[in-house]
């Protein structure tokens, strides 16, 4: 299996400006792992948010994550601002694949390379949906190369 | 006004034991001061979800947050465990002072001590409820001295 | 006791901006109370940096909190942006009380008023300075109306 | 490639008890996907500190996270109690892949399942080390089935 390499901003279709804070550097000085991970879902709910597609208060389709995966290359520390990178890595019938890259300011390659597999379900029954509701299909093409 | 001071065990009517976590401890290698507010409100909804006053899920009160207060007396650090003290420090129609202190296993004086008050709301309208639900009075009876 | 009332922005010297995340909303909606106490730490600290006063990585002064307080008058809720109001409060010889108010992007009274106060101490023996160093004097300077 | 399936109990070598918090519940009330991975390195640390191995505060070879991999097959929801199931997937020279299955209390499979991956470093230089040091082979025994 090929190890995962940081990747450029240009393989990235958009991109979500994220803060950090005081508490996301641990003992060691940098971003603790488990915090990339929340830019990650900050990212794609946002960029979801601000198209139309996801209602997080009203909404009747919500995504759940059923996988997620991080590789770390550099260090990030607060109080450095991040920019996340979005792409869709494969969208099926009711799951989609984003990819994310996160990137320190002015940086051009990734500190890390990940992604998060939403699976697409009724809020009420949580089963998944037939088909992504349109303003899915919309906002996703938002994030193809 | 009179400097808060550490106050020993038999200052709290009920514990709820807690574990610290890897993410917990800052860059000066101690447990961030946020951390300690969120072990407040995880011990009180603890309690009130086990006394049978809180359902989250179901609910039709819940607890709005409308003040928190924290004192800090001494450093704790993953991997330490974690007691948190209760006491109900006031009582209103429909309100509560909390009192929290927070002590490493095994030590007799709080490394930290502050409050939560809630206020008891409607579920929907998020008004506040005119007198406080049996089952919270159930509760609050066990967390007086 | 006067009850705490919610500020304008004119009340405040200085503001950050801040990111909120999709992990900051708890089960009823809007940002978990703990997550508005880690702004507070997070916009006075970052103000510290960027001013010069504080090198979080090899600086031989740094700040314990010692006190927080916080007082909410209104929901936030991700994905809103955030800015934070700062303005010192009292100045002593080796602490500072910093007053924090949150207000969500484009609104003009605080959703949230607090405090958090700064003990400046040695980094290795974590005794007070005898006084403040004057690079944190000068950043003070920028928090005063 | 095979899907991942959830586990039992019988597949890990080691459990660590935790406990969860009233704001890792997300607005669809259960566990943010992101505390899981919180989970995953207070498990593995808390592991290696009470072995002898880890020194966060002292010693001079420390693990850096290089990939984190989850899937989730359950929800978890506060206040559950969770067991953190622990194995060594494999042991290189300098790395160790560690794999957590996270359990509700009381429950025989896992309702997610995941690795994290430490390379182990010179502190001060950040350097892997060019063997893992006695004390983690050690500990690494407790965590093979």
């Amino acid at each position: 299996m090929k190890r995962p390499e940081a990747e450029p901003r240009s393989a990235f279709a958009h991109f979500e400006p994220l803060t950090t804070r005081w508490m996301d550097n641990d003992i060691y000085g940098h971003l603790n792992n488990v915090v990339y991970l929340s830019l990650f879902d900050t990212a794609v709910n946002q960029y979801l948010i601000a198209a139309g597609a996801l209602d997080i208060h009203a909404g009747t389709v919500i995504g759940l994550v059923v996988e997620t995966h991080c590789n770390f290359f550099d260090s990030l520390a607060y109080p450095q601002r991040i920019d996340a990178g979005l792409r869709v890595g494969r969208q099926g019938r009711s799951s989609v694949r984003y990819e994310i890259g996160l990137f320190a300011e002015g940086v051009e390659h990734c500190a890390a390379l990940g992604h998060l597999i939403h699976v697409y379900v009724d809020r009420d029954k949580r089963r998944p949906v037939p088909v992504l509701p349109d303003e899915y299909l919309l906002a996703l093409k938002g994030l193809t190369l």
